[in-house]
């Protein structure tokens, strides 16, 4: 299983993925899900994918060898055609590879989040399905999950805004996030890479690799654990009207 | 959709349960989940049922007219031998109505939770499968969910404790649970109801219906977003190392 994210606030971006996979139970795996292509001072493509490693590794593979011919995301016009691109290798590897696996019953089911900048328009981010079309992130919801998305979104929800959210609010929602998704699912798991992109910086300047036996990340989860008890302990207590009646 | 949970602790019960039922998107009603048998003083029996209503509705009417006769659950001898015979009425219902929605591929998917006491026992939880097989609710993971289970699960996980939560607490954290769900899903909704049950009470006593408007439950709404965002906040910054490089 997997989850990755991807928050875009006014100053910029955070993305964020697990870094599990598993073919069955017994066959868990660290892989890395957050793959980057970047020209600094020109453009910057942070790539967070969920699904099929086969598939995702194939669509990668392309976009890697296009970006490295100066074609393709490093010669894209806008982030939307970069999108449109990442769409048209997830088509090509679909085109490749579908029909064989359905034939035995497996799905084709890659998600992908696509987040950057490319130099002149401000950053962004997409969800690409796997049928290749691209899904834009909105200001009323601002961010994207793939992947095992439930347990993890109720703090997005309540602690995201576009407007108002600072990165380093953002980037604690994010980690919070995919601990609460870990918590639950245990084929989402350490390590967990994080990105952090404030706007015009057309580069990677924060990056970080948390293991599952990081200092910082154990100290997020348990003062998240912490205050969450404490959260929910301070709420006003349910109060019920008095029986009216004896049981008899 | 539906959200219902059980929470069981060495004083108690809560029971809570979402009050929406959709027929597809554009058909969508209020209906009571919450079934309660008693014979106050001697046993006392929650349902919480989540899955097609027809099959539901046929499961607890005949519950309820072999409890009425003073059969069934009116004479388990034990809280199994109750989790048993709710499990009995699901298969009748299967053997009745699953071929004809089979046919038209729709699925059989009762789940229902069993809480309650009978005089003699400690009171007990169960889960029914739509197979009519019981699940019995551990002092590891002390609650049991059914419908819409994943967004109301992390502050079930960090706060409820068997040993040790309060069933104040518990009513509070399984009031945040469901408006964590509703949250996220709109065909989960109130009326909220939600029953507080103490250890040897055997009668109901502390059971409340929470309406959309219902002022104690828009103040837990808000009071938890608020403290939900501060818990956040109050996270330690997340640190990066300082880029080593510059992006040329």
């Amino acid at each position: 299983m997997t989850y990755c994210l991807g928050i875009k606030t006014k100053v910029g971006l955070v993305m964020a993925s697990d870094g599990r996979t598993n073919a069955g139970y017994d066959q868990v795996n660290v892989c890395r899900k957050m793959h980057i292509f970047s020209h600094p001072g020109d453009r910057v493509f942070i790539l967070l994918t969920s699904g099929s490693l086969s598939v995702t590794q194939s669509v990668i593979k392309l976009l890697e060898r296009d970006f490295k011919l100066g074609e393709g995301l490093a010669c894209a016009e806008s982030f939307y055609e970069a999108a449109r691109m990442v769409g048209a290798q997830v088509r090509r590897v679909s085109d490749m590879d579908r029909e064989a696996l359905e034939k035995d019953d497996y799905q084709f089911n890659v998600h992908i989040l696509l987040g950057g900048q490319i130099r002149g328009e401000d950053p962004d981010l997409y969800m690409i399905y796997p049928q290749g079309n691209p899904l834009n992130v909105t200001e009323e919801s601002p961010f994207l999950q793939i992947g095992e998305c439930k347990y993890g979104r109720p703090v997005l929800e309540r602690a995201i805004r576009y407007e108002s959210t600072t990165l380093d609010e953002a980037a604690k929602c994010a980690m919070i996030s995919i601990d609460s998704t870990m918590r639950s699912n245990v084929t989402v798991g350490p390590p967990i890479d994080l990105v952090v992109y404030s706007n015009n910086e057309l580069d990677i300047r924060r990056r970080r690799r948390f293991a599952s036996t990081d200092a910082d990340f154990l100290e997020l989860q348990a003062k998240w654990e912490s205050a969450l008890r404490r959260a929910a302990h301070e709420q006003p207590t349910i109060r019920f009207e008095e029986p009216t009646g004896q049981g008899s």
